[in-house]
């Protein structure tokens, strides 16, 4: 099953989705199992991220493709021992669709990474590893947008990571897929830019929830980005897209940022 | 004014307070001012955090004090030149009077910082330092409980400083106070262990939104904790009360984390 969120007369709605319609449903699929209330074309849907999370988590340097990659430019780089959580902030969250957008007075590199999103279904702490697998309602796709020369300048990850716009997830949350066994593909106006097993990680989404879980509860609604093993450039007038194989296509366009007057994309 | 949150019958209820008494509202009074509805003794409440914020932001090393006694345990600490924001993560927040739990594994220094808190009141984007000022709806009190060791083995803050229980928030928003002209006070178990002037920070709030707010949307509920001059030690079976003047007493008791037997405190 595929469940998501779109944009109905400006309010937020719950729906599930098949192929070519959008069931508009009751409530929540995270609290139940909600009735169909309406249903309408796919290509009619203004998609939103599928869930505002109570706490978005998200991981860094869980592929070793990526670590030799940050190695590659310089960098000293540890392959991480244990599991740890970082986070990510609300504000920046599109859905599927929306306009990636770029501070006027960014420089440098402007990077997308594809990832796999793990959505949490229910309250847990202190989970097994089979109480952290039961918890994960589903999967979705988050490409973690980052302005380099900031990252490394920032004393934090505020605006290299967390500007308005940063972080596209979506376009739906699908409930019967193993993360594992998939692709994740990111293209730049269809071209491949980076094409990685998903389940190519130093650590599983499982691993970390065990282990995060031992001091911190998750709730339903919590999203744990899985990291990315390679990264590719893009810029004002791209279109990129991240796919990971048995979940979807994630697909934003890049603008500059509207403060400034919007010019013809070079 | 003071608006807070209470637990009545197990649900989160919006309340105007009084000294003696709890007036619970309609609404919440970020979306404008709601009716009272019925009102009990303030000695009856059962405090939440004030809101659950839809990002949580913090502020490191923005007291002069702070950043000195970090030089002394031999860090290499540089005066912050640009008010950068950081993260706190939801599932730490416990309101005014709940239990810090000590998780069973933490080892080394354990530790209150208190913090006072803006909470925004209004959307805001590219603030000049005006809207930034009439963003804000009021100004609570945070408890930054940090655990040391972990705070500079890991890679990141997700268990010294996000551990469950490690955000006490509360116990109200004052929305006519002057947070610049207030002492900040710490006491463990009734004994001053810290004591500064709130206002003597290297940036204040509106600075931090202003220079945020060109890359980051603020939104109603959204919190920012401003960081602490110095800290106390706390352990289990003490009670730790900042207070911060014209605005109040945040207490908290320690506790050994639950999931061992309850012992006697030492």
């Amino acid at each position: 099953m595929r469940y998501g969120r779109v944009s109905v007369d400006g309010e937020p709605r719950w729906a599930r989705m098949d192929d070519e319609v959008v069931h508009l449903l009751a409530g929540s699929p995270l609290d139940g199992d909600p009735a169909v209330e309406s249903s309408r074309p796919i290509t009619e849907a203004a998609f939103l991220p599928p869930v505002v999370p109570f706490v978005f988590y998200a991981v860094g340097l869980n592929y070793r493709g990526h670590i030799d990659h940050a190695r590659a430019t310089g960098r000293e780089v540890a392959v991480p021992e244990r599991p740890e959580v970082g986070y990510r902030a609300n504000n920046a969250l599109i859905g599927h669709g929306e306009a990636i957008r770029v501070p006027p007075d960014m420089t440098g590199r402007f990077e997308a990474e594809g990832e796999v999103v793990a959505v949490v279904g229910r309250r847990v702490r202190n989970a097994s590893r089979a109480e952290a697998q039961e918890s994960v309602f589903g999967w979705t796709i988050g490409n973690d947008v980052s302005a380099r020369e900031w990252q490394h300048a920032d004393r934090t990850f505020w605006r290299s990571k967390n500007s308005d716009t940063f972080k596209p997830m979506g376009p739906w949350i699908t409930t019967d897929v193993d993360p594992m066994a998939q692709t994740t593909t990111v293209r730049v106006n269809g071209e491949v830019g980076a094409k990685f097993p998903t389940g190519d990680m130093v650590f599983d989404p499982w691993d970390f929830i065990v282990e995060a879980s031992r001091y911190i509860t998750f709730f339903p609604g919590d999203v744990l980005w899985m990291g990315a093993d390679s990264n590719c450039q893009i810029a004002p007038g791209d279109t990129v897209e991240v796919e990971v194989t048995g979940i979807g296509v994630l697909s934003n366009p890049v603008r500059r940022d509207n403060r400034e007057p919007e010019r013809s994309p070079e």
